[in-house]
């Protein structure tokens, strides 16, 4: 059954072929659907942005459409950059450019005071529209300085406490097991049963 | 552990216990928060009013929180009464005259063009705000009248073809295992897990 995976992020679709390897899904992505049309990630949340993904997707390319919005929120900036996570640092920054802006407002934030958590929502959409979401959360601690050369986006910065390393130290392995995207997506694993 | 179903309705109180008997929690309602506040479903679907009431009590009671938001799509009234199901018939309404308001709507439609599909939004939030939304969707056909004296709401007028009865007529037992509820409550049961 062919199931639409709703980004152009080679990264997350990665991620998630990876862990619903085994579940018969050709997964396809929005590079074959080159005239999709662009959603506005523009909700107070996850969900919300997710959901408005995959609705949009499913019901423009008359497939069962997964659409995932993630991000950081951290304790103490009042959770932010949250939903806003991908434009942290302006539209054409890089993700060094987001992780030095992070660590720089935190620079005189004591390490007690650092936790932070990555969100992940994720929308499965039918064409009819029928929609369910569920999130994955993953706790842990804003790092003093970016560690490790996997993953992408915040990965370098933010510590599991179980493994004291960042995300991108520990490597897809272990992070495609206790990740919020891996959380979120083994939610809809149980779900795709229905 | 306690989880508080986010409904007055004790109809609804009884059916999410019986499916979810067995798992351990000491189900709550509305009633045993008498201040509780009064969540406005005024969203544009199931989902959006589920995830509204569920996030709202869940941060008012501090308790994991159920909340679902139902109704009735019927095709030839091009998807109405779908959202606004519990006030088709004016806000003090009974059951019987959302019924025959809405088989009167229907009396010159054949047989075949009665399609409709009782839907079933489901949204379990913690206190933090995180919320899943699963949907629960169970296809029929409307009645020519009503029949069959259990359930309630418009289950007296929806025929499920597999069985050729009504809600109503179908009684508790079979309902409870093939509803659009049952379906979304077996969802969350897969998500109560994590």
């Amino acid at each position: 059954m062919k199931l639409v995976v709703a980004t152009n992020n080679p990264h997350k679709v990665k991620e998630i072929a990876a862990i619903l390897r085994g579940q018969n899904y050709e997964i396809l992505s929005l590079k074959d659907f080159s005239n999709a049309p662009v959603v506005a990630e523009d909700g107070d949340t996850f969900e919300e942005n997710a959901a408005k993904k995959a609705t949009t997707i499913a019901r423009y390319t008359r497939l069962l459409t997964l659409a995932d919005d993630s991000g950081l929120e951290v304790d103490a900036l009042n959770g932010e950059p949250g939903v806003k996570s991908a434009r942290f640092a302006g539209e054409n920054a890089t993700d060094e450019d987001r992780n030095r802006k992070l660590l720089n407002l935190l620079k005189d934030v004591p390490e007690t005071k650092r936790s932070a958590r990555f969100k992940c929502a994720m929308a499965l959409s039918n064409p009819q529209g029928d929609t369910d979401v569920v999130l994955g959360v993953c706790e842990g601690i804003i790092a003093f300085e970016p560690k490790g050369d996997t993953g992408f986006g915040y990965d370098p910065i933010f510590i599991v406490p179980r493994y004291r390393k960042t995300f991108a130290e520990l490597g897809p392995a272990i992070k495609n097991r206790i990740s919020h995207r891996a959380i979120a997506l083994q939610k809809i694993k149980k779900l795709l049963q229905y």
